[in-house]
């Protein structure tokens, strides 16, 4: 039971409020199509206005708004139709008064016009002469030269991971690389004298498969990260310390998939303290206690984060969600990690909970109903059957059923 | 105008019920460390149970449960302690009445043993000889052998996407490679005299470069498929087609980024129409009307849906989203698309709407409060500062100032 006096338990908010290494991957140039969900450091500033040119939003007719007020279908105000603009050309007439020239929708609004007649609004009874039954007004019928954005304005923030439409305007305004922040590489160390590789295929009495590596690879991945499994092992502080020092030179965030025995534990919490400084050794969360956060301070991978995980595979996911997830955003340059999906729904049954201790509780959402699924954290299936989980939070001691709840949907 | 007689309007609703193309992506193997978000066709079995021995889940002491049986802090049960499991280990001793056997977390539960013991409630006060301060239950502290999967039961079901617990169960299991669908290759075609590659440094007087197809390759692989950029077609019937023809040959499903121009949408449907079946060439949604949905009959490609877009990027994207996003997951055997982030609100302003019209609106969203993003459906700028967006549903009228609306957030 040694260390357990040592014991530093925080809450999960302290942790998230006060956890923050200031550690951020290099930057590097990315093509615009490998860009998607990649945080640029700094705004992206536009080099030239867009559209670039004041540009037609209908099909119709340039003109001069003055020459349309008044008009209607009693009265129509009569233009005499001097050319036609061509997609992607320039204009090769402008428009004088008592004039007008034929728009395609996205084309350059000639010299003179300042606004474009819907072409519904008009008639072409006698040729080349164009009948406007509605008035415009300045500007109607056309986006302006910068409207879209002004030269030197940003086209994306930086900071935020880049969506679908910023890659659509950044290719607009012909920028096909972008400077982002390093994809964080996280090191994953599976420890255990039980685990042996998912490849393995018979197992001795008491092996088990690593599993919680290739889930935590792809929570990593759907951070933006780069999961390094640095593979397994054995329960020994020694072996540990090894494998550590060399997985921190190369890695920025280290992930300890920790032993579940008191004793592993301690081996890991040993292995660490030589290492960096330990900022706590339990979280007040339920699944998910037995985890140690660190920063390491040896020669070697100076500042960079270390989570250990409890070694049961539900809990260490839990946690890693909560507590890793936007930490590898953070260390990508993204303080705000992107929205999870999530929805309403009531609680099936009474849910109880110690005060001060977050509890995480896996649930079926089906009707608006969410149904605990209950389970020993040693058990991965109750994540598998979950479609996602709730937090009964820090100051409540339990929910009654029938609570409105917000369920963290997975995807 | 030649084509508006023929034009037929669908709503989004009938277009997301109806136009549902039975082709699917063909089955491939990946390792599991590729397979996150990928489509099993089928349910993956577990060819043995798991853990696949009964596991302790508690650091303790395994007993026979009826040995406890009324043990209290003032009248504990003396076990007598004949040995210890190691970790990864077959047991070397049996429980036998009145004996006890340490055990770490995740140890193999020995022969005899129906229970372990917390190490809290116990105590070891000679050596040798265990004090049980608390009974146990036959069961307690233990998972079964087939507790987390039973042989035979689906680790993980078909036709949903894999998350990354799933990727953990399947990796317990000993599976390393998963049978999925291929990701859909989704070929998008740009048209327009004025639509020049992103890469263009120079814009000439009425140029534009092609935003919508980085944008939309984007909203393919958040969707699971792969995008390929099948260039920039000019307005003009033949080339289109025959563009068509090649492309067909190689997608699952193709998109044309059509021409805004009412000339160019008919190119368009005319190109289609010589090589499937038009269903529709409107959607009751705004912005995005001038939306064409067809299937492919030609010898090439048959069977392939296809989505003419608008020519507006903010148009074409919001489409996109709503139809061409759900179509994708489908091909790729996944009827339901994972859900997608999103938040209540209260809308800012009165939104006016037709009724029998989907509107899609651009919105901020701050402190709870939904704020409307508006600009002609030309500016790709209003997505990108969009926080998500909101729908005012075909059957109403327009939305008050105040009222609750559900927003669907970008990530």
């Amino acid at each position: 039971m040694s260390g357990r006096e040592f014991f530093t338990t925080r809450t999960v908010a302290e942790a998230l409020a006060g956890f923050r290494p200031a550690r951020r991957t290099a930057l590097e140039d990315v093509p615009l199509a490998e860009a998607l969900h990649r945080v640029p450091a700094a705004d992206v500033a536009a080099a030239a206005a867009l559209p670039g040119f004041a540009r037609s939003t209908v099909d119709g007719f340039a003109v001069r708004a003055a020459d349309t007020y008044g008009a209607s279908e009693g009265l129509p105000s009569y233009l005499d139709l001097v050319g036609a603009v061509r997609m992607g050309m320039a204009p090769t007439v402008a428009v004088r008064p008592g004039g007008c020239v034929a728009m395609p929708t996205g084309g350059v609004l000639p010299d003179g016009a300042d606004a474009v007649v819907m072409v519904e609004h008009t008639a072409e009874t006698m040729p080349g002469t164009i009948e406007v039954t509605r008035p415009v007004a300045p500007l109607d019928g056309i986006v302006r030269a910068d409207e879209d954005v002004a030269a030197g304005a940003p086209l994306v923030p930086g900071g935020r991971p880049l969506r679908s439409p910023d890659l659509g305007l950044l290719a607009a305004a012909g920028v096909t690389t972008v400077r982002v922040h390093a994809r964080p590489r996280v090191a994953i160390i599976s420890t255990g004298d039980e685990v042996v590789p998912p490849s393995t295929a018979q197992l001795r009495p008491g092996q088990v498969r690593d599993a919680t590596a290739s889930a935590l690879a792809g929570l990593v991945r759907d951070a933006g990260g780069e999961p390094v499994l640095a593979g397994i092992v054995p329960d020994d502080a020694g072996a540990l310390e090894a494998t550590l020092r060399d997985t921190l030179r190369e890695a920025d965030l280290v992930v300890v998939s920790a032993g579940s025995s008191v004793g592993a534990r301690d081996e890991t919490a040993g292995a660490v303290a030589a290492l960096g400084e330990i900022w706590c050794h339990g979280l007040a969360i339920k699944p998910g206690k037995p985890t140690l956060l660190a920063e390491c301070k040896a020669e070697c991978g100076s500042g960079v984060p270390l989570i250990g995980l409890p070694g049961n595979p539900l809990s260490a996911l839990v946690v890693f969600r909560l507590v890793g997830v936007p930490l590898v955003w953070r260390l990508a340059g993204c303080p705000v990690p992107p929205p999870e999906p999530s929805t309403p729904a009531r609680l099936s049954r009474d849910l109880p909970s110690a005060a001060g201790r977050l509890d995480v509780v896996q649930v079926a959402v089906q009707d608006g109903t969410a149904t605990p699924i209950f389970g020993p954290s040693a058990l991965l299936s109750v994540l598998t059957r979950a479609d996602g989980c709730l937090v009964v939070p820090e100051a409540a001691t339990g929910l009654a059923a029938g609570s409105p709840v917000q369920v963290t949907l997975y995807r």
